[in-house]
């Protein structure tokens, strides 16, 4: 596994090289357009290639402007997590989304299928459990509707889902069919373990194991009678570092539209493929850092997804005054304060840095918005439209 | 040092019970009025007690409501982080501000100073350098404004301000005197450091050492002919955790009003203390986790402060269903799920949890609003007015 923490090495550096950032206030996220754009059409044409659907999931950029670049490459639908989160897309037109986090509860969906039925749009869900079935039937029932429900699987993330080798599992399909309301419409599986997989060989690994017990569950369902059980699965990792596993007919990876540092330290993405960036400034100089503009509050604590990552909290290059490969570890974060190591080497009181986190989807959990920056040096505000919807 | 994460100790469970959550949909910020105002009041009273003013940092909760309360119970002021953060206190209505964050632009508080005018409010600033003094006196002149600085001095936390004892610290003391437009007003410091402290008795050990530095600066710099220097000192270990130095004007801590699993660990603050919960749901139950509704997008990957901390994302009480003694640590965080260490235990799909997180302050920039739950049962939702305000 490369160490992207090795800031001497400039032959790594050199990936990380960016046009310039718009000289505007910091400290700000900037999306860089064209490689948003070609991490879009990299995964459509895994996904058409594998033959398989791919239904991004939103929860990494919160943007309405970016899922609509997802849908015009090709996507089929979205994925979101939170119910008001599925809200703002579906008052957006989008028009298939598929929630894939557990409902327990009639009310959390009221509002939101009340929303689908004004816009003609397709909404399906996921259970885990008898109380889930019993939720989204209650809700589907007052909102005189039939949902689609996946079954969730776990398939080794230890989160949500049945065991797929367990009676249980027939169980609570057999729950999802029978119910008034719901129509049983196939397995879906998250293999978030892949974040912490020490190779691609491993990841790929996983992803097998993954298509592998779904299909033997399916196998298994369809000698009780259950037919047409459609398969979804996907995480960045298993769909970005190894070959789609035949078996699936959907992905839903999210983070591949930003990618990060824990992407390269997987090992399954490029430094010149990551599209997310937060452009921050030096404010003071000490013996030992350079603080800049940008601390917990706009980069987050995170290492990585599902607690996975190395030290540090980001790479910083430095954009004014060098030759743009100066690569510098953000060490510590306040809460509005990066401290990058200087190691000996200076920068300058008001010189700026362009960091690639950890995780990008903890980053633009923090922000009301993002620069859209394109090809020919143009840029643009844009709402991050989902932001702050954990309900 | 309290193991906070000792689940198991019932004696110690006890601080942490609550009056029931108000039964809306989770996951949520509930302050509990009742220990916010006593925080409010407990602090007031260790600063009239210690003669120094208060001018309570706003980071902490970003709320007008909050800061409203603080000025009510005796603070002389606010501080605030960023200018878009003070700006939003200022139209408010505040009307003597502190921005304690270096600005090295004059852009960046330009439309701050206009607001100040228009509002009639005090602002004053720190500087660190002479790019900050440069900053500063420009934005000055082009507001046609005299603005009061503090020179920010480093005490230890090794982040941002000219070292007490240096030669440097007069160069820019006489720069901050000399600026057409600034007026010298004293010398400001922040002892972050205290919260890697092993004890109380170390805490206290670093507040003595920060004011001694500062009243040595202080005297020297009065041999230079400065006079009627004001001393600003504060974080909330320093204020709450040991006697307050005497040599001080003024303290600035922020985090007392709510405090968190940080401030317990330093054995500054009980249990019952603690204004600041997250309620959330079990959203799904497997052979190790309960598994809820709360993520690293509601409670932050925070360990605690400025880096500190120990595993864990948190303490969880179970609200329904038993005595709301149980305790679980929040042992991992995806997105939008935390995973509670059961431990042969259960916890059933629904039950609610209660959950004392690592860094308060990192909560609140999460979110949007907060319940505020009074004494007699009653909740009221309040915009997280500062919220996002990073610039």
């Amino acid at each position: 596994m490369p160490d992207v923490t090795d800031c001497t090495a400039e032959y790594m550096n050199a990936g990380f090289a960016r046009p310039d950032a718009p000289d505007i206030r910091t400290p700000f996220i900037e999306i860089d357009s064209f490689r948003l754009d070609r991490n879009i059409a990299k995964m459509q044409a895994i996904a058409t290639a594998s033959n398989v659907l791919l239904r991004p999931h939103i929860k990494t950029h919160k943007s309405i402007e970016i899922a609509r670049r997802q849908i015009a490459a090709g996507a089929a639908g979205i994925t979101a997590s939170k119910a008001s989160e599925a809200q703002v897309f579906i008052e957006a037109g989008f028009p298939d989304i598929l929630m894939a986090y557990p409902v327990i509860l009639p009310s959390t969906i009221e509002s939101l299928l009340k929303s689908a039925r004004t816009k003609g749009a397709r909404l399906a869900f996921i259970a885990a459990d008898r109380t889930g079935v019993q939720a989204l039937n209650a809700a589907a029932i007052i909102a005189e509707t039939i949902l689609p429900v996946f079954m969730k699987v776990d398939v080794g993330l230890g989160r949500v889902g049945v065991k797929p080798d367990t009676e249980e599992a027939i169980e609570i399909a057999r729950a999802i069919d029978e119910a008034s309301n719901l129509n049983f419409a196939g397995l879906l599986a998250h293999a978030g373990h892949a974040y912490g997989a020490p190779s691609r060989e491993h990841i790929a690994a996983i992803a097998e194991a993954e298509i592998h017990s779904l299909v033997d569950l399916s196998n298994r369902l369809a000698s009780f009678g259950f037919s047409d059980l459609k398969i979804t699965t996907g995480s960045t990792p298993t769909a970005w570092g190894a070959p789609i596993a035949k078996g699936s007919d959907e992905i839903r990876p999210g983070n591949y539209a930003f990618l990060d540092l824990t992407a390269l330290r997987l090992g399954i993405a490029t430094a010149d493929e990551i599209a997310l960036s937060v452009i921050s400034r030096v404010i003071a100089v000490n013996d030992r850092y350079a603080i800049i503009d940008a601390g917990s509050k706009m980069l987050s604590s995170d290492h990585g997804p599902h607690g996975t990552g190395g030290g540090g909290f980001g790479k910083a290059m430095a954009i004014d005054g060098d030759d743009g490969l100066a690569a510098f570890e953000v060490e510590r974060l306040s809460e509005e304060h990066g401290f990058l190591r200087l190691d000996g080497r200076s920068l300058a009181v008001g010189q700026r840095v362009r960091i690639f986190p950890n995780h990008s989807c903890a980053v633009v959990a923090l922000s009301d918005s993002f620069i859209m920056r394109d090809d020919a040096g143009s840029d643009r505000r844009f709402t991050i439209d989902g932001r702050g919807k954990v309900i």
